[in-house]
């Protein structure tokens, strides 16, 4: 891990780095991400080193695990159709989104917002049809996103040697906030949440309500290297020093009796 | 602004880089921000180059504004006191948070949700008594961030002669999800949005509900070298292409008619 140079006041943390790595052939299902990231590495100047974080975007990883799934297969309700002619939306994807749903959350305006067979509270259960295939497919996301982490970090430690945790990210809207950002939905190999109440500040005050989603900051910041018009579907961080640990998204995901949002 | 290397794939996004600025010397009311961090560049191999984006803690604006409230000139009203009593809060706290807010969204749990002055959505109005002098004075928002953006941006122009978008953040929860990540509250120089409606994924497909909070990847990107225990309350990031723009943080606010969630 990157130290502290010299020269620098002693308190200066590291430097971060985010690193994208391009893939330039197309990932198919059945493919294996770590082998298709670690040819991609091959031929840039990057390897991995002590204390990287891979951050990956989901869609790759649903597309090799085959959670692709042709709408022209999907017969909609004449609930999803009616709602869909009203907000001249594809009724196939809103049925898709409700099968893969636990719950409805919000249905207004033309936004469905569902809670996913996971817990995670986004738009349409995650399904996208943009870069896919022009419209024909749509990708669900991963039916394990922990279990596609966790199989990705092994095949990484097999063929590096090295302990690198996986974090795979979807964009999701927010509440109150314009835009979409990325979130974690699933890890390997590290702790999502840093806990500062136990604490203190420079000033001795014990610090309360301060948990750090590391794990959601870490995606957006991958985020930013890892655009929607590249071919960069995934980055090294390099230089942040994470707590180990097993780490799950369920670590992430607020239950239910304590939500004041839903 | 840092190019591709040779030896890279041509489609290869170029690397960012999260710089913190160390701070040494604590910053109190009438203080200027510009030359504290300035000075502190100087000790370090550091200095700003063209392309890069400051993020700034709001907490060092706050200080520097005299945005700082003695708890002790605060007298709760009966409500607050009864409320702080049965979740154990400290009562003086929930009446500064109610005073600088516009609307309460939730008060549940001894959770106070508020709409602040600003139309930030949070916790308390995020008001916030750590890091400031040990539980005695209570730091509050900006009165106008993007209006302090604006103010180090301008002043860094005057002392480096280059144009650095300034983004202040604060840390907010969320909805869903557990623990706290950063968001812009403050933005001058660049457009917070980046809106991708209009173009084609690498497939042609033509990408909807695409529209990326940039000014929150970037704050969170900050928030992983800017760390609640050290001294580092901003940072340089250097290497992403944004979108130059006058930029303000009410783009970033969704408007309560087409919120969901209030």
């Amino acid at each position: 891990m990157p130290k502290a140079r010299s020269g620098r006041a002693p308190c200066l943390p590291s430097e971060i780095r985010l690193l994208p790595i391009p893939l330039g052939n197309e990932i198919l299902p059945g493919d294996s991400i770590t082998h298709g990231l670690l040819a991609s590495l091959k031929q840039t100047r990057l390897r991995f080193e002590a204390g990287d974080i891979l951050v990956i975007k989901h869609k790759i990883v649903s597309k090799a695990e085959g959670r692709i799934f042709d709408l022209n297969t999907i017969e909609p309700s004449a609930e999803s159709l009616a709602w869909a002619e009203e907000y001249k939306l594809d009724a196939r994807v809103i049925e898709l989104a409700l099968r893969e749903s636990r719950a409805v959350i919000r249905r207004r305006n033309g936004v469905l917002i569902t809670e996913t067979q996971h817990g995670f509270i986004c738009a349409n259960s995650g399904i996208d049809v943009s870069n896919v295939d022009g419209g024909r497919h749509a990708v669900l996301l991963p039916q394990d996103p922990d279990l596609s982490a966790a199989k990705i970090r092994r095949e990484l430690r097999k063929a590096t040697g090295l302990s690198v945790p996986v974090i795979i990210t979807d964009s999701f809207g927010r509440p109150w906030r314009e835009g979409l950002t990325e979130f974690a939905i699933g890890i390997a190999g590290l702790k999502p949440l840093r806990d500062y109440r136990a604490r203190r500040d420079p000033y001795g005050y014990k610090l309360r309500a301060s948990v750090e989603a590391i794990a959601d900051e870490l995606a957006c910041a991958a985020g930013l290297v890892c655009g929607k018009l590249n071919r960069a579907p995934a980055c090294i961080i390099r230089g942040f020093h994470y707590d180990v640990g097993a780490g799950t998204v369920g670590e992430l995901l607020r239950p239910p009796q304590t939500d004041l949002f839903r």
